[in-house]
């Protein structure tokens, strides 16, 4: 088994993701290969002291960044470490692909370039969310399709509930959707269409939940479209971190709570890892024919070491191939 | 000044509204028209030991339920609490209303029955965030405008500047769009029109922002539309207080940790009641041309008596008069 890294997507380029697989590398016992410039690579893979690891670099020479269309990078530069590294994903060259790049292009290369299992519309990012439960929920989509159709909110439902069974052993997962208001009429058109669609999809649909409920742990798949789906992924991002942030600052303050702090220290410690979203490694793209983790556009070595680790099992699970059994059964009715 | 209280809108009817109204009357020295059915409300009114104070009730024996449509409940309940409120501001026998029920009719009322103030097309709430900078953010919209076209987020970047700066005093405040985001071309359709509109619109526009940094303080005004907006303002809710009741579960878990709770309860207070939504008493209404305020649908009296309060302080300071003739400023080029 191979996993491709883009080491030039992300907000920091090599100087995170190349540490960050010659990690997994070590760590994990994986073959990786990277995809990326040679000459900024090479200074990296030194640095981390890679010489006698199983790692590869594919000489990409561009890249392309954040803000560039999806359809015209993947037609005018080809040999951007994001393509290539799809390439080579199709190419069977590499079992699975991590990068922190463009999203756009993830998407677009899985329709144009790796090709889509059957069944689905178009690829829906599957993020896994704490909840107060400590078990984690589904959530699809968490940013690919951002003007989605109502049948693609099916779509995602439907591989939220195998992900949620295959994956998280799950039994007859519960798929909410995401709403402002419980009754069925609320929300804005998408939503409204969406919540009817579901009423006879082949899930365990239990209506509408508001983003306040979700955190409570009781449902086990959430449905949104990509907009919606990504603030939600962000915006519980930012205010964990965020909340720690503000309690270490009130703790502190004075002698008293700075030693009240220290006593709790390693329970709180214990929440924080469980809001902390680098421990996932990166939200799998569902659609597909072979794994493609999207890791966090502001990721660390540690997040990429943690992608890395999460595609690997991706290939050892077939969790794709998975999915797309299940995907057919559902379609012919089971 | 007379505030009218829906005595029937949210989760608990006059069970909470009521006692709500009562405490707002008797601490603050308002003068309170309730709207209800005269049967429910009298008992309660009795146990609030409400004799004496300037409180009066119009019998409104009908109410609207969360999931009635707003259109179709106006025309066939006109003596129904909300729209009986609506009415009586409209007729200026109530200063200001606050309601706790169907966001929609606040709205459709509003449009139909109120009168929208010149330079609005549709109304808009706004909401208060807390941020990290202990300086709350100003949301809009909140939860009005479900499926709002791209002028409408231009208006809300007016609106939410207007109010910044004439109640919260800031000044030149600065305005981001939310997305997924930085680059003016990401997001969905609605979003990447909005972002062109508002680079021309007469406000402080920074640009797109993501949720994860919203919470940081350094924005003054977030636009978004009114489906993302509600799912905003919910899971912060949702998770602030989710975050608070994991850190108490924690603290229980043994001696030695609960004496370190002990040590940074004040300040640990501190924080949620900055975390706490029901502070700010209810989110104002913008385009009515008298002040509504839409209280949460699970308010408990608190919440009623805080609304109750803004609601007088938006009387007092004429808000609403200031952001209209602000509003005509911003049309006629200043």
């Amino acid at each position: 088994m191979r996993i491709g890294v883009d080491a030039m997507g992300g907000d920091f380029g090599p100087a995170e993701a190349v540490p960050g697989a010659v990690a997994a590398c070590r760590d994990f016992h994986l073959a990786i290969t990277l995809f990326g410039d040679r000459d900024l690579l090479d200074p990296q893979l030194e640095q981390a002291q890679a010489s006698g690891l199983d790692i590869q670099v594919v000489h990409a020479p561009t890249w392309v960044s954040a803000d560039e269309g999806p359809v015209q990078a993947l037609k005018k530069k080809p040999d951007s470490s994001i393509v290539c590294g799809m390439q080579a994903l199709k190419d069977g060259t590499v079992d699975a692909f991590i990068s922190a790049g463009n999203t756009g292009v993830l998407v677009s290369g899985s329709m144009l370039l790796v090709g889509m299992m059957p069944g689905l519309r178009r690829p829906g990012l599957v993020a896994l969310l704490p909840t107060l439960k400590r078990r984690p929920l589904v959530l699809v989509d968490a940013g690919a399709s951002v003007d989605p159709k109502p049948e693609q909110l099916v779509d995602y439902a439907v591989v939220g509930s195998i992900y949620a069974e295959e994956i998280l052993k799950r039994t007859n997962p519960t798929v909410g959707l995401i709403n402002i208001g419980a009754e069925p009429g609320k929300g804005n058109e998408l939503s409204r269409q969406a919540h009817q669609l579901l009423q006879a999809a082949p899930v365990h649909f239990i209506g509408n939940i508001e983003a306040r409920e979700m955190l409570s742990g009781d449902v086990d798949v959430v449905v949104a479209d990509g907009f919606v789906g990504n603030v939600i992924l962000k915006l519980a991002e930012g205010m964990g971190m965020g909340l720690f942030g503000l309690m270490a600052a009130e703790m502190r303050k004075s002698t008293w709570s700075r030693l009240g702090g220290m006593m709790l220290r390693s329970r709180l410690l214990g929440l924080r890892a469980m809001m902390d979203y680098s421990e996932y490694g990166g939200a799998p793209l569902f659609g597909p024919r072979q794994p493609v983790i999207k890791c966090h556009g502001a990721s660390h070595q540690d997040a990429f070491k943690n992608g890395a680790r999460l595609a690997a099992e991706f290939v050892r699970l077939d969790v794709v191939g998975r999915v797309q059994s299940r995907l057919q059964e559902v379609a012919h009715g089971e």
